[in-house]
């Protein structure tokens, strides 16, 4: 984790993973060293990364080639692609961070696999069986943190309360939010509405530290009466991808609806604009895996280079503030103030 | 239930219902029968409606007041409010079904009102422990129907496919889809993906007569992958208000995108449409009670005349349709089915 000021920051980077790793990858560390300040080791197939590398004249850029075998696939099981393939580009990603010789992990998928390579590589906060994935999914709420999105799909109290206080930390220190409200996903204001986990969590979420305000509901996603929304995997995943449908949906509606009242460039820009506004994670690159002890990002894997370039950038930032030493805290103290 | 064609459709409205009646609710009825055929019972307080029906110099038309005392709200507990409040208007309404003194009952809220009163007067559908709500949810998707949306919140194997018969019956016959093609709403499409439900529902549908398709996920909501998408109570109103979030901000939005872009008025009318297609029950009125054994059509809160009328109007036709008996039909033949 050693990133002084006079050193640059160094970034492992899955350069197979995602939907268009390498040419992508590549051209995301590229565009995200040119700035200076960070240096990227490109983890994978040594010869097709260096034609991309060759490919953008980039050779006295800060790119290192680190050599992997094989890549874990969405859809394959993580655990058992681990043991299949030990050489796989997402453990030896980690195994960077873990040595010393980077000071993040960023991979653009399979999410699956940069979990629970991370999870062993890099071990889990004192609490955490699993790590998490969340943070703002709509870009007219970019300040509404929902945790967790599709890693912890049954939850209970305990992993709940867990993810709130990893959120919490997140809102404070990347979003700036004072004193986070944090809320309980369900489908009623009042404590008794909701389903028999949403119920159970209610009373430790009142008895905790937090600052607990209730119960929100579907419509609060969209907009900002709580900063930390908390729900289980399986609710999370399923908004975060119906956001996402209706993010291309909505936006090919509004081209044609447009088309005639606006220039083509227009419509294709305001077009643009919702897509990106329901799809945030493709072109912010992503953000941090919750709950594991290092910096590890996981970014969209339709992410082109900018989302990439983003999620190197937010690596880096992350590092800056502190978020993984300021995660641990809040989870130590919210652990403290429960009994679970 | 009798409505032969010679004597005109009678409806049951709760005038007192909804957040805007009775003002709106006697001015739908009064749209509603202006265009022949329909015959609308108001109930509730006679003054304040028949006040109503003097506005619009509606006395001619076949509108009849039925008292009642006291309205059900929201946040009522149904079961406690049917015991409290015995002449209630949404009793009422439902007791002129019952009596035969009308053929179908529609209410704009509270939702727990209707379908408690209906599932006491009227009854459910063998199989059935609680009404449910349905329908397509998205204008871009409007042969897609969802079910459940928010009165089933922790379900079992055996209530998801008895909801996914009604929802089969519901598109085949309302929306016309000739073979519905069923799926659970999970996070993955392979049968070992999704929460403890959801993975206890797949072997049941798959030995089902359903055309199940199998798992279906967040993003197909948008679209039509499949006809007819199952879930919990809990999940589906979490979905169905979050749709109607997004539809809400992203107005807002796109009002402000487009001016200097567009007149006032089309940005106005893109807006608007844009927030008619993520609100679609606002408009259309709600669709029926799930598994109840008569006709009963429950909207949104928010619906004004328009919605109101086109409530009524939907009654009608699900009556022309004989929908309650084909819903009694596949749900029979699907529970024969399967081990449930």
């Amino acid at each position: 984790m050693a990133s002084s000021s006079t050193q640059p920051f160094r970034v492992s980077l899955d350069a197979m993973g995602g939907d268009f790793g390498p040419s992508e990858t590549v051209l995301g560390a590229v565009n995200a060293v040119a700035a200076g300040g960070i240096e990227v080791l490109l983890v994978g197939d040594r010869a097709e990364i260096q034609a991309e590398i060759d490919k953008h004249s980039a050779q006295d850029l800060p790119l290192t080639i680190v050599e992997s075998e094989n890549v874990i696939r969405d859809g394959e099981s993580p655990l058992q692609a681990l043991r299949a393939k030990p050489k796989a580009s997402a453990i030896v990603g980690v195994a960077l961070v873990k040595e010393g010789r980077a000071d993040a992990f960023v991979s653009m998928g399979s999410t699956g696999a940069a979990m629970a390579a991370s999870a062993f590589g890099l071990g889990m906060m004192p609490g955490i069986e699993r790590p998490g994935l969340g943070g703002p999914m709509y870009g007219l709420a970019p300040k509404t943190t929902i945790i967790e999105l599709g890693s912890s799909i049954d939850c209970n109290p305990t992993k709940l309360i867990n993810f709130a206080a990893l959120g919490v930390a997140f809102a404070r220190t990347y979003l700036g939010v004072e004193n986070p409200r944090v809320a309980l996903l369900s489908v009623g204001s009042e404590d008794t509405k909701g389903n028999k986990q949403t119920k159970e969590a209610f009373p430790v979420f009142q008895e905790s530290s937090l600052n607990f305000v209730g119960n929100v509901e579907g419509h609060d996603l969209a907009v900002n009466t709580a900063d930390v929304i908390v729900c289980d995997g399986f609710v999370g995943n399923i908004i975060l991808k119906a956001f996402e449908g209706i993010g291309e949906t909505m936006s090919v509606y509004l081209k044609q609806r447009l088309s005639g009242l606006l220039s083509e460039a227009d419509a294709s820009a305001v077009s643009k604009d919702v897509y990106d506004l329901l799809n945030r994670t493709e072109h912010t690159g992503g953000g941090p895996l919750f709950g594991i002890k290092g910096n590890v990002i996981v970014g969209h894997g339709r992410a082109r280079a900018s989302g990439i370039a983003g999620a190197i950038a937010t690596a880096k930032r992350l590092e800056e503030l502190s978020l993984n030493a300021k995660m641990q805290d809040e989870l130590a103290a919210i652990r403290a103030s429960v009994a679970v």
